[in-house]
């Protein structure tokens, strides 16, 4: 049963992501450490002793869709009360409403716990803050009023209702119309699917923000505006009161996250209320919806790569402690009596190390992405505010692709030393990574992140921001080759090459973006992520090991770190390889495909 | 749905795997081309006409256990009893029990299929086989009569009882007993797990192979014999009699292969019969059962390969499909009206054809393999013959693990070409996954699949028969590199430095080898494993490139070939580094998992 790693991601938050630096500095006013601490530990607790222990009844039983009605399984809706009740949907909420005011970095690792213990659980409070950022940016003080305060405190629950069945990863294309009431209201009518916890038993309201077009709007992305539906309309009182016009009309039959109800929602169709189409309020401006709704995505994204950190994390405690009980032949060396354990064979020591190393890896990077949000929301210097703005922006593509490629992975090479149990769903090793497969879809295919990253990102401060990120990196490089140190063994020289393939692979593609090759530069994109991706571990690893000389895990983290650098930064070299060369034979295989 | 790729097969078998020559040579007989494309043709309109159809109701319905009696999903008795009818499961077997006695390459090609079409279906048969051959090779002449018609024919399936709780990798430690009745039969106790197909209603008899250990038997894997237990004991006429004491326990609830019933086996316990334990048959000697279980454990090992290859397949075609179906935003370069299909974006172009090579590289080794065991089997001259065991015996575990391991990560990435329709069960790509995920576990795991190819095939003939290998594959390189051909780009130069790489991490894995480091061996057996398929994938393709310059689809085959190397190849440095440089950081990081 998966067990919180608390001293792990308090190691990491501190010592590889920034937090000791920003809490020394005030950059995060008078946080200390202790409350720090605190809170990781309660929500280690909560994640291990409350959440974990529902994951299997959730993916088992599923969310049931009956007469418009949506039960989660048995337990979960108590366990939401219990767990907003307990504060946790509020952590980096504004404390005018209700809010802790904390940094992103304690929330994403406060979201790692939660998704470790159950992912589909998880989700629901994932989509209500990503409401309460949108509506903090962009919603008027009326709807702040009315509805931050519930949903700060998570008594309601928000949704994104973006994708329809012909629009996904394009949005431009979507047809929801919203009508103006004339009175400054709207009345929105059409169909959303893959609406994450679109309807639900565990909270008393739902607020759904809705992308839909105003009858005037200019066609594409510059057409879309946002709004805000709720389930009830709260009465005067603010509580929920009529019901609007939209339900639930299905649910999705998943691969995975089965506790998670993955809704097809239908709009103003006349189901309820007065058959005029459901009553919604525009986010924002007419017609800005898509901007409004990035500023949800950019930290959406993030939580995902959460998922796929989380995802990590149990899998391979779940691993290794098969591994450790399960007994099965001699391993070479092995002097015990009767069969050695299967984790003293090399091959799957091999794999559980390589397993661990992705776990830490994927966190270091998500870490640090939250660390850069945290210090652009603290940084009053305009220059520094755009430094880390712009080092969010690049870390997040990053963060949410390698960490949930990581979780994919992770989850399969976990099955596999489960070897036949892993099949057998009752293990749950299989669940890890049922789970898992949706993260590098949604908030953006990875490889639609890899365009991002290569298209928008490498260009931030023409080039400069990745530029200045790769030369920080290079000194980790140094100081790890200059501290000699024998249980590092080569990983200053490994980490050197990946991150002179990372240069390489960088200017090579700033290059072909300058001049307009944009195809050229597109066929290598998720090749150069992965790369990118593969030098971040490799680098927060050691400036892990570096600063852990003295915390008694300090061996750990340099044989761990010595590891990843020997066995997995080789992989580099072929990265920056296909991101160079890989362009003209994929150009010239497209007649395979036609 | 799955059409099932028979010209590609039949290239595959005649210019890159062999099957040419050994027609031209003589070497299979009287065999000629027509009868090869004849059968190829009708069990590709089989697979795709008949066992794709109820592919996706036997995953939904699965098979279920009522009152010790297994039901197979709607369909599929009927659909078993018609494929054995056509005479499919009868392909190789000798000609003087029913038998076709054609080659393993032909039955290799339809297994396949079989398993395009379904997996979870086509491991039926694929257990008979193995019966069939183990009982070919070391059954008594009166069990090869009892039994071998019917199990030719199809008529009655086969399975293979080993594994244990306590003993999956580790047969030695079983403890399933059998004792000697005094007349030469055998009584029969204990309890075995996962048998594949162990009960099911699509024939009239099960034929059980059955390991076991005798009261006097030495400990360890040289006190295992084999016995024959029949479901039903066949009467004075053959036809299935009286029940023999043995029944389906319960089943598995598993991750994928749904429809294939997982079975708890329970041998002896006075169900049926009259309480003297299940009454069984020796094939071969005493304490010399697992030698007869690795006649079958072989080329069981190959068919695993297949279903690798099966999945790769299956999932390529269903995710191009979707590709060109599906619009979605617009790809530079675009000039068509609105959306472009996804499969004009690079990333999903990339993907796509890393779909298509893994699957024709898996195809070409697996169908190599084949073609060893078929020259081993045609060949007089003793040393010609060993020569074809010894590659057949190298090829096989990474036959088996390069396919079931591609199997896995081709129809991850079909669903990822899905996007969210990927994850909705119903779309079907979600299934491949789950099917596939077991290939790399059964029939022994793809780690033991490494530990065999560096400890025991390496050494064959002193390394000469990997060496002299690897000699023939520089050929092709030479033959690819002098062509000069422009359309296939750089494909010498990183086959050269491929099969340069696999030189290199040979001969240090002999030298390892031979000085008794093992454990450093092992270290690395897993990287070796995949650089040794990737450098075959790289061989097979350039092969099969060269050859077909005048087929029609030469240009299209040339152009994979080139992605191929151009971006798959790149790897094979980083694995060698692996195998070579791995070993010192992973025993220095034991401590991490301790």
């Amino acid at each position: 049963m998966y067990s919180a790693p608390v001293d792990d991601i308090a190691f990491t938050l501190k010592h590889v992501a920034g937090l000791e630096d920003a809490l020394s500095t005030g950059a995060l006013g008078d946080l200390g450490e202790d409350l720090v601490d605190a809170i990781l530990h309660e929500a280690g607790r909560f994640a291990t002793a409350e959440v974990a222990p529902l994951a299997e009844i959730g993916d088992r039983q599923g969310a049931k869709l009956t007469d418009g009605k949506v039960t989660t399984p048995d337990g979960w809706a108590d366990l939401y009360r219990r767990w907003a009740e307990a504060g946790w949907n509020s952590l980096t909420a504004p404390e005018e409403f209700g809010g802790q005011n904390l940094p992103h970095m304690l929330n994403v690792a406060a979201l790692e716990m939660w998704n470790s213990g159950s992912m589909a659980f998880a989700l629901a409070p994932t989509l209500t803050m990503g409401a309460v950022e949108a509506l903090v940016a962009h919603g008027s003080d009326d709807l702040k009023r009315t509805y931050l305060p519930k949903l700060v405190s998570g008594e309601w629950t928000g949704t994104m209702n973006l994708t329809e069945p012909h629009a996904g990863s394009d949005l431009g294309v979507l047809k929801t119309r919203a009508e103006r009431n004339g009175d400054g209201t709207y009345r929105i009518f059409g169909q959303k699917i893959f609406i994450t916890w679109g309807e639900h038993d565990a909270a008393d309201n739902i607020i759904h923000l809705v992308l839909a077009r105003l009858p005037d709007a200019p066609a594409g992305t510059r057409g879309i505006s946002l709004f805000l539906v709720p389930k009830f309309l709260p009465d005067d009182n603010g509580a929920p009161g009529s019901r609007n016009d939209l339900f639930c009309h299905s649910l999705e039959h998943k691969l995975g996250i089965h506790g998670s109800p993955t809704c097809t929602m239908i709009f103003g169709d006349g189901k309820f209320g007065e058959g005029k189409g459901a009553l919604g309020w525009l986010i924002g401006e007419e017609n800005k919806g898509l901007a409004c709704m990035f500023t949800m995505m950019n930290n959406a994204r993030l939580a995902v790569g959460m998922q796929g950190v989380a995802i990590c994390e149990a899998a391979t405690q779940k691993a290794i402690e098969y591994a450790r009980e399960r007994t099965q032949g001699k391993a070479p060396g092995w002097q015990g009596s009767g069969m050695s354990p299967i984790i003293e064979h090399p091959d799957i020591a091999r794999t559980l190390l390589t397993m661990k190393a992705l776990t830490q890896g994927s966190r270091a990077i998500s870490f640090s992405c939250a660390h850069a949000i945290d210090m652009a929301h603290a940084t009053e210097d305009a220059r520094q505010r755009a430094h880390w703005q712009e080092r969010a922006a690049l870390l997040t593509p990053i963060a949410k692709s390698f960490s949930t490629d990581a979780g994919v992975d992770v989850a399969s090479m976990g099955i596999q030393v489960h070897g036949g149990m892993g099949f057998i769903e009752e293990t749950g090793a299989a669940r890890y990574l049922r789970d898992a497969r949706i993260a590098p879809i949604y908030e953006g295919t990875n490889g639609i992140q890899a365009i991002d990253l290569v298209l928008r990102k490498l260009p931030l401060s023409e080039g400069a921001q990745v530029r200045g990120f790769i030369a920080e990196l290079r000194e980790i490089a140094a100081r790890t080759a200059a501290s000699n140190r024998a249980d590092l063994g080569e990983t200053g020289r490994y980490l050197e090459a990946s991150l002179g393939d990372l240069e390489t692979a960088t200017d090579w593609l700033l290059h072909r973006i300058k001049a307009g090759e944009t195809e050229t530069a597109l066929a290598g994109a998720t090749p150069y992520q992965r790369l990118f991706g593969l030098a971040l571990t490799g680098a927060y690893l050691a400036k892990g090991a570096l600063a852990a000389v003295d915390d008694g895990r300090g061996g750990h983290r340099a044989a761990l770190c010595r590891f990843a650098a020997e066995n997995l930064l080789a992989e580099t070299v072929a990265l920056k390889d296909r991101v160079i060369s890989g362009a003209a034979s994929l150009a010239a295989a497209r007649t395979v495909l036609a």
